[in-house]
């Protein structure tokens, strides 16, 4: 697969055509009671509806399709907390491929029963990113399968971008985007759509302060490294690549960092509110946003809910899971 | 308001026009595992979605617009454990006119505050029938309030029905639809909209074993009392009253009994896979269905999930949440 230098509008359209089919075209909630909390008109994203129970349906799926045969004829493999995981088993089972996971041997249960549910080959590593990369490479040498990374990679960030490209359809109006940001290839992905759609609009990151690589590398100008992340968010604690970096810099209005209280709260509300399912990191966004990060008053602002796979026994308010 | 004999489907086209606009259109989910696991066609009518959490928002509606300016002028007042509850105190404040709420002392905290939220005015009583209708007649009397019952309300049947009729709209294959059993309002509505509109379509009602009163009406053609109710199915300990047992006489075609461990293992599991929030007497058809009642193979099957309003504090998975 070629990869050129940078993301750009007609890959994510294209994305867009590939994974039509075979990823789901997500609803957009709204609720009275979260607008008047916040002071804004709110539209939540819900790719926790997505397939897979997150938006990394999207990347791995286009990373996947974009192969030719010849580069998908061994498989693909992976190293991941969890959501790609799963999206790239079944990605690569849509296909007919097989699939090759890497995942931190403290991966929640939830997510490696949905790599297995789809045919995933699973093998565990220490949870270091050392470790990860260390295994995929031994992994890739052995089969000869085709590496799709989490979020740097192209096809992956392209794929990611569908989300936003779609919920800009849905609701033309916004003038705001809040997504997560982690590794960075959503919010790459949604700044470029967004702002190649509406070039007024506003793409924020939102980060856990505990893992803010992505804000101090915004503030500084310089790629930080993720250090120790510390959060309950566990799909938000890598870092940085310098491909979604150069795309954050150059089309990225600001970073909101959230604090580990908000996180829970707001998932907690999302919870009650909406009715609905969102893990920890999918409440990121909406933490933020609650929590007053500014600029934001009175607009149109799409949150962008990122996924829904969580352990259920290891709910942030109940006894167990106050622990972690 | 006058209340004829029976409920009809001219009763509950009249609903459906009274509420348009002020409750919503829920919708339907599917998915391909939980059709694996049950190896039915299952159509989830979210009514998890619904105003206020719950169908109930379709009753109380139509009960609180149908009544004359003469008959509403001294607002309305309930007895209820909850959904209903709000529902009327929603319904009541969009038409400008008090609800006073009369509740069980033991009523779940997230059920008493949504009642709060909508100006609802609330009395706490003991938590057993008798001391509910006392409480509520003496309420009625002191202040003029037109009495909305739950269920026992021809009005609130009609409405109960219109989700029915919105669901066989979006899913006109279908062949039966489970929807649970307490007082009866849902079922007698849904039972009359759904044979109106497909006559061959079966109607099944879904019981908690420990509150098991429709089953045992239903087998012995005379209305049984509740007895002492035993579940965490909180919405569903109420009796059917002779208005709602007749219409399921004349209309449903069987009413199964589930377990409690069936109730949670299944609430849980529409948790995880349609990653939405559901109550536990929300959950009682999904457990009906999925424990393998009879009769229901390979059919396309309407499950209404009726509400989502549970305490997040005290899920039945969790340590302080199986104490129940």
């Amino acid at each position: 697969m070629t990869q050129t230098a940078s993301l750009t509008w007609p890959l994510i359209q294209q994305a867009r055509a590939r994974i039509e089919g075979r990823v789901s075209i997500t609803p957009v909630l709204t609720s009275a009671t979260l607008d008047e909390l916040s002071g804004l008109k709110l539209h939540f994203k819900c790719e926790t509806f997505q397939k897979c129970g997150a938006f990394k349906a999207r990347g791995a799926t286009n990373a996947v399709f974009a192969l030719s045969d010849q580069e998908a004829r061994h498989g693909v493999a992976t190293h991941s907390s969890g959501n790609h995981a799963a999206a790239l088993a079944r990605a690569a089972r849509l296909r007919g491929i097989p699939a090759y996971i890497v995942m931190p041997d403290n991966t929640p249960k939830a997510k490696r029963d949905s790599v297995s549910r789809y045919g995933g080959q699973i093998t565990y590593c220490a949870a270091t990113l050392a470790a990860r990369e260390a295994t995929a490479r031994e992994i890739v040498a052995a089969t000869g399968a085709a590496f799709i990374h989490p979020y740097d990679n192209l096809m992956v960030m392209a794929g990611q971008g569908t989300a936003a490209a779609e919920l800009l359809e849905q609701v033309p109006q916004l003038e705001a985007i809040v997504c997560p940001v982690g590794g960075g290839g959503l919010l790459s992905g949604t700044a470029v759509a967004a702002k190649a759609i509406k070039a007024a609009i506003r793409i924020i990151g939102a980060e856990p302060a505990g893992a803010d690589d992505a804000a101090r590398s915004f503030e500084s100008g310089q790629l930080q490294g993720a250090a120790h992340p510390e959060t309950i968010a566990d799909g938000l604690r890598g870092a940085l690549a310098a491909r979604t970096f150069a795309e954050i810099q150059a089309h990225v209005d600001a970073i909101a960092r959230v604090s580990e209280e908000s996180i829970v709260q707001g998932m907690r509300r999302l919870w009650e509110v909406l009715k609905i399912v969102v893990e920890p990191s999918g409440a990121v966004p909406y933490a933020a946003v609650q929590s007053g990060y500014a600029g934001l008053e009175g607009r149109h602002v799409g949150i962008v809910l990122t996924g829904a796979n969580l352990d259920l026994d290891q709910l942030p308010w109940s006894p167990r899971g106050a622990g972690r």
